[in-house]
């Protein structure tokens, strides 16, 4: 496809993030506020410098009074987007796009999710009524059709694949328990991971990422006028955002150990961004561990392992906080949690730090030892049906 | 606020639109389908030739899967945007971003609802349950308020005040009966209009516009390649979105004869489109006329008319087809129907039709005289609490 990018053209000059988990004292406004007052503190401006306003949620709230209400706007575009659980990385992208076009000078992105007060213990139903043609599966069920397929075509048996899956859920935990924002902050022991109660197939509930009430914000810039704002800016190198003909479920030739979506996100993001060898050239990644097998697939699907060994390099500790690629340094989805909408958003907020060297306790040494690119990397439906977007900022202008 | 526009920068070089009204035997797939195949027929091109997607609708569907799946969309982007009743306008301004940043070459907006089987007779509910702050009011409700405000503030008598929504209602239904598409295709006397069963307040029946099902979609590419789709592209000049602080349901100085957001989005629109005198320079304009008393208060808004004036203009005709300026030349929301997400669209598609003097027994004469600028006006949410698209496109590529 002709997918220009608009490689170092804007960059993010703030961000904001609250804790994620469960907030019972707050609502959906409040974690717009608490989100969007650090974003505006860390770019140094106040509210009405923001020219426009792109807002990305699934389920807690329509339109863009959802967010002008709260923040009492004074007549200004908020744009509201969703793109299931990828929602706040097209917050993220369209913000980025009416900035590079001119249109506006000073954008904010902001996502948003409350589900915790939803009424239900993992995401809420669609509400709308199928015709019986499809089963009606959750998201655990569809996403761990992902570890039998895998361990079936690769020849990895069923202890290895789970204690691969263990060492992911384990990796998150750890790297989560730095973290003062993450949802669930101590280290997990593998053996309680593995011997967690089942939820679906092979899937132990430690395997599952957390539901999460959250936001988080990013302010937006023209890549030139970003120092205006900040002495360490991090530039938009690639934006690439996938939805494949969701015919998976119904594809005989669909086995479940990839997601073709993610390997054409990230094809376009690589080319965007001039990146040949992402496993030797990123300094991390975020990516979209919704349950465990989801992450292993992901580190082939994104090229950070060759097809069949991510196991492997799972267990190496390859994708570890001090392995050669860290792989959600900041606890991912599993341990920071996920507020839908504002995920995309968190995974940025860690690139924000990692690369500008504020991760505190969880910093990466990719960063000192030179390399100034982040991914994100956020999915949205289920194996066979979802939509991908795949992001690489980076702390240098240009290449 | 800092709104540049990107003024003559993109252009539109293919639209479609469906029929609008009771699609019993068809699905939200087969409309997106249907305004697809007109649309890209409509610029000379295929599916494959389209870069990137933005689709909006209200209720219709959950992210980009919604056409991706119909239109089996081989990888590539698809956003969903949603801003109430304005989604249409929005999926069109944000692809008009993306391809003036360059990252896409060639887009496709589309806008899609399908309601009348979704179980309600009006718009479905939020189903959110609110904290019994506000009062439980329908749409014909809170619109319905602005009629005895206007009529109070500017000394219109109630049986004046009903004859002028009456027109207004009269003129659209005159109008959609020229239009093959419309969902209401006959004039209705005025007499069964002022004599329709109350729904709240002063408003009859007639005075609401049509729950619908539909889709309607443009192509979009940077202008500088316009002509090489069509002879005969719309430029766009002009895109404005504002969402206000939605205080006015509890603000004691909203007086319910206006929209603050509307007046904010026109003034920014103008001001990108380099239009002084709209009513003079217009050659028609399509606007949110959701119940009679709004458009009657957006002629005003929009600056159509002086400030307690339009009552007079529409029983004067100046708003009629062959007025001064035609507003909702192809019927409006009140006759061609209201599928929530197309609404947008379909505005485009009528400028598109007349301002390439396409609109057969319906086509205003000002652009024969050589007006080359139509309006496009769309509202989501109720007075002192809503969002308001302005769009200006234009016939030549530059003023």
């Amino acid at each position: 496809m002709a997918s220009n990018g608009i490689r170092d053209r804007v960059a993010i000059v703030g961000m904001g993030c609250t804790p994620f988990g469960e907030h019972w004292d707050k609502g959906v406004s409040d974690l717009l506020v608490d989100a969007t007052k650090e974003a505006l503190g860390s770019a140094g401006i106040e509210l009405p410098h923001v020219d426009a306003f792109w807002v990305g949620t699934l389920y807690s709230g329509q339109s863009g009074l959802t967010l002008s209400r709260p923040l009492k706007i004074d007549y200004k575009p908020v744009t509201r987007l969703e793109n299931y659980c990828a929602t706040g990385s097209e917050a993220f992208r369209n913000a980025c796009y009416a900035v590079a076009s001119g249109a506006y000078d000073v954008a904010m992105a902001i996502g948003v999710e409350k589900l915790k007060d939803s009424g239900f213990s993992g995401l809420p139903g669609s509400g709308s009524v199928g015709d019986g043609t499809r089963a009606p599966l959750t998201a655990p069920a569809t996403f761990s059709l992902l570890a039998p397929a895998y361990g079936k075509k690769y020849g990895v048996d069923d202890p290895t694949l789970k204690e691969a899956m263990t060492r992911i859920a384990w990796k998150n935990h750890k790297n989560g328990a730095l973290n003062p924002r993450a949802q669930f902050r101590k280290e997990v022991p593998k053996e309680t991971i593995a011997c967690s109660p089942l939820v679906a197939g092979p899937l132990g509930i430690f395997d599952c990422s957390g539901v999460s009430d959250g936001s988080a914000a990013a302010i937006i810039v023209r890549a030139e006028e970003a120092r205006r704002y900040t002495d360490k800016p991090l530039y938009v190198k690639a934006l690439s955002f996938v939805a494949g003909p969701a015919a998976g479920p119904m594809d005989p030739d669909y086995d479940y150990t990839t997601f073709p979506e993610v390997v054409a996100s990230a094809m376009d993001a690589y080319a965007q961004a001039g990146v040949k060898d992402p496993r030797a050239e990123l300094a991390m990644a975020e990516v979209h561990d919704c349950f465990t097998p989801t992450e292993l697939v992901l580190m082939e699907d994104l090229g950070f392992a060759a097809r069949g060994t991510a196991w492997k390099e799972v267990l190496a500790g390859t994708f570890d906080l001090d392995g050669e690629l860290a792989v959600n340094p900041d606890g991912g989805l599993k341990s920071f949690g996920h507020p839908i909408g504002a995920s995309g958003l968190r995974m940025l907020f860690e690139a924000w730090l990692q690369l500008r060297d504020e991760a505190g306790k969880r910093q990466i040494a990719s960063v000192a030892r030179g390399r100034t690119l982040a991914l994100t990397h956020n999915l949205g439906g289920a194996p066979g049906e979802c939509v991908s977007f795949v992001g690489i900022v980076g702390s240098e202008p240009s290449a």
